[in-house]
């Protein structure tokens, strides 16, 4: 092999995913794994990468031995936690070289190809991440207690406050929390234990129900949503305000509740020139320029 | 002994309290014990139970077997919940009679005597509770996750909800959201950590931080506190609205939150008539009535 090959790996808590890509950026193979929480036991996060890769590499007719002439780069949720990251690199790796940084960035890396821009995730949780010149920085993001404002999980969690409200009387009923209450048989106590074990995805599940809603003029849903856009809004407004020129969306809220958000928001929308496996391998092939140069 | 007695047991997490007085209201001893929630090990909840009693008789110079004389009432909280009152049953007492209800309902007994009104707990969580010709109901105080708007732990929550806001940009810095900053080292990976694991009353101790700043006219103390005294305010309506004529407002926000609140809701509010432990000696002498009539 005489020339380069770089791997863009995607980290994620349920699978692994790797794609294998030339110098000149032909599709060479892809593969995928097992969990690779970087926050998990590190022999088993290598385990699933090398799963995936070493799918990637027999697409493209290569051995594992291989891998010593491939640069690697991996997005991973938890890779802004240096004792995280630390100890993924406290095992040996195969690659030529390896770089690894948050999931947010790959996905920054691939939507805008390294430019300037920012990228806003709606899913279960809420995110926002980008910036000019190379430099970006988090808007959002911190979590469901304290942050996540327009995610799936946060709309979930206000619904059931909310029906809360009709049950006590502090609010009129509206069909949506009539069908809430009725999941619950009308009784608080069924919602309170629900809620003792409840985690984001759970409450995220409520969103599609939500949005249902609204196309039939529910004034709760209706509510709902616009608290749950102008949340993204101010995620998005400051992610303009640093500088960035335009915004890709990602996540299942993303879709929906886009159409909620002003017009100086949607005008902003681009779509992502590549996905977050291309902004890993990115990621490699700028690690390993600056290592020759 | 030829007349009747009654004891009050107020049931808490921490420590159990007890208040003996005779059938003209004398005040014949009181006394303590250790944790009684109703949720813990039955056996030791009784135990508990029974050493506050015991302290109470002897200050009364009388023997634990004549608690066989006595009506006990007890206020406690997760009598809502049956498991854990038929758990607690399915040992023998030793009193003439025992009622349990919930500690809102022995607080409200207390405060009104019975009669017509409602009361409004503003501590580490939020509950409202009253009503009219003895038909009692909630308004709020189904948990943190969902309800418990105007509490302790709600304002704190929402307090670092906005200091992050401040870190990303997204409002103005003010020397309230500078303290709590610094607090997590201008970090807000230390402050995802300490969310974590934190408990609503770790969020609550941050209220009288809120209440300081509000009276040095800081705009973010101000707005959290408004946003506080709507959401106790909106409660306050529905109890009033139910038909119950005044409330008595207990808890430690109660009155920093009160000059919020607006008039026609501080005009309603009245010194509470007793304790809870007075009204869990009411509900001994109602059960003890019903069992003679």
């Amino acid at each position: 092999m005489n020339q380069s090959l770089f791997i863009g790996i995607d980290g994620g808590g349920t699978k692994c995913r790797a794609r294998l890509r030339d110098d000149r950026g032909t599709l060479l193979g892809e593969g995928s794994g097992g969990p690779s929480n970087i926050r998990l036991d590190p022999d088993l996060v290598w385990n699933s990468i090398l799963t995936a890769c070493r799918e990637a590499l027999s697409q493209a007719g290569l051995q594992e031995s291989d891998l010593k002439s491939v640069h690697a780069g991996m997005g991973a949720a938890g890779a802004g936690q240096a004792s995280a990251v630390e100890r993924l690199l406290s095992r040996p790796h195969p690659f030529a070289s390896f770089a690894i940084d948050t999931d947010a960035h790959t996905a920054w890396l691939g939507a805008f190809n390294g430019g300037d821009g920012a990228i806003l995730i709606l899913g279960t949780g809420s995110c926002g991440y980008g910036g000019t010149g190379g430099q970006c920085r988090y808007v959002g993001g911190w979590g469901f207690e304290i942050s996540d404002e327009g995610s799936g999980a946060a709309l979930g969690r206000e619904l059931l406050r909310r029906c809360v409200w009709a049950y006590d009387g502090r609010i009129a009923y509206t069909p949506l929390s009539d069908v809430v209450l009725a999941e619950f048989k009308n009784d608080l106590e069924v919602l309170v234990d629900w809620v003792g074990t409840a985690r984001p995805g759970d409450y995220a599940r409520y969103a599609p129900l939500v949005f249902d809603h609204a196309n039939r003029r529910d004034p709760l849903a209706i509510a709902l949503i616009e608290d749950s856009a102008r949340g993204a809004t101010r995620i998005a407004e400051r992610l303009l305000e640093l500088g960035a020129p335009s915004l890709c969306l990602f996540g299942g809220l993303a879709e929906p509740l886009l159409p909620w958000m002003p017009p100086a928001i949607q005008q902003a929308v681009v779509p992502p020139q590549a996905d977050a496996l291309d902004g890993a391998i990115l990621l490699a092939r700028n690690a390993a320029a600056r290592r020759q140069s």
